[in-house]
């Protein structure tokens, strides 16, 4: 059966944030030098993502956005790598280049063509503004944003796929995760969800080590969306 | 100041909620007849809109989606114009009427038009699969769905606005409300919004007696969502 809606995630699915984060990074450096190289601070930026998210995840913290996560690891990075972060706007502004991240090639084209025969929503663990933000930075745009204040929770915890189901009125097996990460998917699979695995070897860039290849059994692999819409039949 | 985002109410400012109804009623009818005419039944539909949403925005009832309400007041209405609602399916067929409105015939080309220039918001009473489903059966899409899940309450209620605007990240004074109904707009200048006023003469069909003119101090007030889009200079 064809899913009736596909959910994306964002972050390295739809855009390249290692190259966004590194440029504004350097752009920052320039004026506020690091100890070291923008690449390294935006590894170790993304890395301390999922550690952050895990108190909300547990509920032994309530919910934050991810600006807030985004800034609060910014200042701890900014100790490790020995840069000074500058004045309030300077720090909001780098806080922000989440919100200025360029896309894949294939994005923009592959929504456009999938928004022709499926509803497509962003399912990112991003806040709505920071979903919207992306989407007008780079002129795309979804048919429903599920933002991680709609489903009030950040993936993988089940009750984020099982909320963004019902918030469409659709049954979990009606819906197909589209994402660049194994463990995404599963997570997905576990509540019912069809699958759609996306390679993107270069999102964490030359070294990347996880993520190369499908590690389950999903659905649909693909090169990318523009791959995914030619082989769900979409014109 | 030139807003960031426009706020779009949806159900008879963009969509056309009695010929759409009228029509899911008239095809009812062949197979369940009723006392009256379908369009008494639409009118009749839509007026019970309001009070049913009565104990939601006061507190006395908790958050319930339109699909719910609209099925609770349909039953009634079978009572009072003494026609049988059919079986489960034709029941849920006919709630869903409101889920398969025709838009107006500027909606597309202008939201499309104003989509370049602001972000474009749904922000409507419906609840979010409502709102994805009536724009996919229009073929628009907005940039975000600010549904009632979203604001967990319903306009005119204050808070629909000011949450609406959080959720974009925004001040008030950045967002636009876009609605054809001066009470909406009227609450919504009230937290700060900017306010436009789309003229929808028939809207309640050939003898509408309300918000034919505006009746308060607008920032734009024009005949479609076209002429939206020329009087705030997008291509």
């Amino acid at each position: 059966m064809t899913p009736k809606a596909l959910l994306f995630d964002v972050f390295g699915t739809v855009v390249d944030w290692r190259s966004g984060i590194t440029r504004d990074l350097a752009i920052h450096f320039q004026t506020h030098p690091s100890n070291t190289d923008p690449e390294s601070v935006a590894d170790a930026w993304r890395a301390e993502y999922q550690p952050s998210m895990e108190p909300v995840r547990s509920g032994r913290r309530g919910y934050v956005d991810l600006d807030t996560l985004h800034a609060e690891n910014l200042v701890k990075l900014s100790k490790e790598y020995e840069f000074d972060l500058g004045d309030e706007n300077k720090t909001v502004w780098l806080t922000k280049a989440w919100h200025r991240l360029p896309c894949w090639p294939d994005s923009v084209a592959g929504i456009e063509r999938l928004k022709r025969q499926f509803i497509c929503a962003s399912q990112s663990n991003g806040h709505i503004a920071l979903a919207v933000n992306l989407a007008k930075y780079n002129n795309y745009s979804w048919d429903v944003i599920l933002g991680a204040e709609v489903v009030r929770t950040y993936k993988p915890d089940p009750d984020a796929y099982k909320r963004a189901a019902a918030c469409l009125g659709l049954e979990p097996s009606s819906c197909m995760m589209v994402a660049a990460h194994n463990y995404d998917l599963k997570a997905a699979q576990d509540v019912g969800f069809k699958t759609a695995f996306v390679r993107r070897p270069s999102e964490h860039g030359p070294n990347q080590a996880i993520d190369l290849e499908a590690t389950g059994d999903w659905d649909v692999c693909v090169e990318s969306l523009t791959d995914l819409a030619t082989k769900l039949s979409c014109r």
